[in-house]
């Protein structure tokens, strides 16, 4: 099976972190990292975002050597995105300590001519208007899959949603699913969601799992893989978009059990990333750990 | 196979239920109708609780049709308990609007001598003190099951570790577990439960499904089937326990597929009895359906 490559544009960040176990200062974080880091474990990656003259170029080495294309990262006069935050005992609440946008406040994706016609592409949760100005400079894509966040959904819901009409796939958590359809059921929320253009939708439920829906009723249901340690779950969502999308770009796209595996390999390596900070534990992941999770789970929903 | 007899022990009540889709009121409800409902799909059931002389018996004339036998419901002078809750928008938030015990204030657990010997028991969530009296009463059963609630928790803690030490088999949901551990990550909360006695842990996510764990370390994973119209969710748990035990009942209990099946089986079966009030849309249910929901299942997990 030929590899395709994926492109990814959104978040550049050093992040701070600070859970019971322990905290971490200027660590590498951002969608566009975190995606990277997962999907390229199966496929190459080009990546686009926007990182301050401050930004230490050696943290992202290992990313290089794993065949992600960094000729989209643009360095601009200033200082790099930086976000803090701090878990509690329980990882599933965390307070934002600050967030200090730099050089990402005026980011303005541009993709380089050779990126113009990657097949598949990841927008990740940037604001909607640079993910439309995204889809302009792509050129016959096989699959554009969208990412957002309550944010945009309180501040900008109508560019939101012209983007959400001109993409394949979103993917969202069920708090998003519901409050951008207006919907208390899941489902019902979900056949919205396919009204307004997609005609797949991911729904990610965290320490619950994931489903794929698309719009021909067909659904899959992935648990998370139960993690017992939970250090740090910043940055799980893009992993799990990145694994996922890494996935579906090295097997055959045509065949519906694809898409079902790209859930389970998205949210096997996401379950990884969650036991360290930042990509500690998933810049070293090798992919028979993670067949070894798989299987795991395959196992576990068994009957 | 043949089929063993399940011992169900709990309240038994009248229940007025408002939520969007309408209102019922004095309707049959409390956890010995709930679980004997479903499981007398598969199994006999001898049911022990208490009424009072204002109960209508013929709401529950289509039980003894099904092999329920209710030589151990009590008939008091007085009233029936009598519960009333609003469901919002959300199924998942309720108000309780009145709890009157009734006969129920002074229920005493008394199991007619042929009940003894039962080798299921379920013990219903009511006073664990009452759970112990039960426990009293019972002659080398194969299987005890213990179900709880926050309320026992915080009220009579003491009593209810040594109602759960003397169990087989302990189900509660996400929070419970949590909270009767005083863990914050679920993996750590049932590797306590097991030290508190049972040797295996059903945790119920409600719309996230059911986990069943043992302590030699093996895990089931069980989706909850996706329902579109939840209409009342009273007795969900208690459907989810008849269906769950009416499976083991009636199959091969060292087999470990039965166990899992035995999961899926309680989960199926509470998926159609949120769909209406009361026991309305399980008392005609006829095993095809739930056969039909198991497949659907085994699809939605498949990969």
């Amino acid at each position: 099976m030929s590899k395709k490559p994926v492109l990814v544009v959104g978040s550049t960040a050093l992040d701070t972190v600070e859970c019971p176990a322990g905290k971490v200062e200027d660590a590498l974080g951002g969608s566009c990292f975190f995606f990277s880091t997962a999907a390229s474990l199966m496929t190459p990656v080009r990546l686009v975002g926007v990182v301050g003259t401050d930004f230490p170029m050696d943290k992202i080495d290992f990313l290089k050597n794993r065949n992600v294309d960094l000729r989209g990262l643009q360095v601009k006069e200033g200082n790099t995105f930086r976000w803090g935050g701090r878990y509690h005992e329980d990882p599933n609440l965390r307070d934002t300590l600050f967030t200090e946008l730099g050089v990402f406040e005026q980011f303005n994706p541009e993709l380089p001519e050779h990126f113009r016609s990657t097949p598949l592409v990841f927008l990740g949760n940037i604001q909607p208007s640079l993910q439309l100005k995204v889809l302009e400079q792509i050129n016959n894509p096989e699959l554009v899959v969208l990412d957002t966040m309550n944010l945009w959904i309180d501040l900008t819901l109508d560019t939101l949603k012209e983007a959400v009409s001109r993409v394949d796939l979103i993917i969202v958590n069920d708090e998003e699913a519901l409050q951008l359809t207006g919907k208390v059921n899941l489902l019902q929320a979900v056949v919205e969601l396919f009204r307004m253009g997609p005609d797949k939708v991911i729904v990610k439920k965290g320490q619950h799992g994931a489903m794929l829906f698309d719009s021909q009723g067909r659904r899959f249901y992935a648990p998370a893989y139960p993690v017992m340690n939970v250090k740090d779950p910043t940055g799980a969502g893009d992993t799990f978009a990145g694994g996922f999308l890494g996935y579906l770009a090295s097997h055959d796209m045509d065949d519906p059990a694809t898409w079902r595996r790209a859930v389970i390999y998205g949210s096997v390596i996401a379950s990884f990333a969650v036991e360290d900070f930042s990509m500690n534990r998933t810049r070293d992941l090798t992919m028979e750990e993670v067949e070894c999770r798989v299987e795991e789970l395959r196992d576990l929903v068994s009957f």
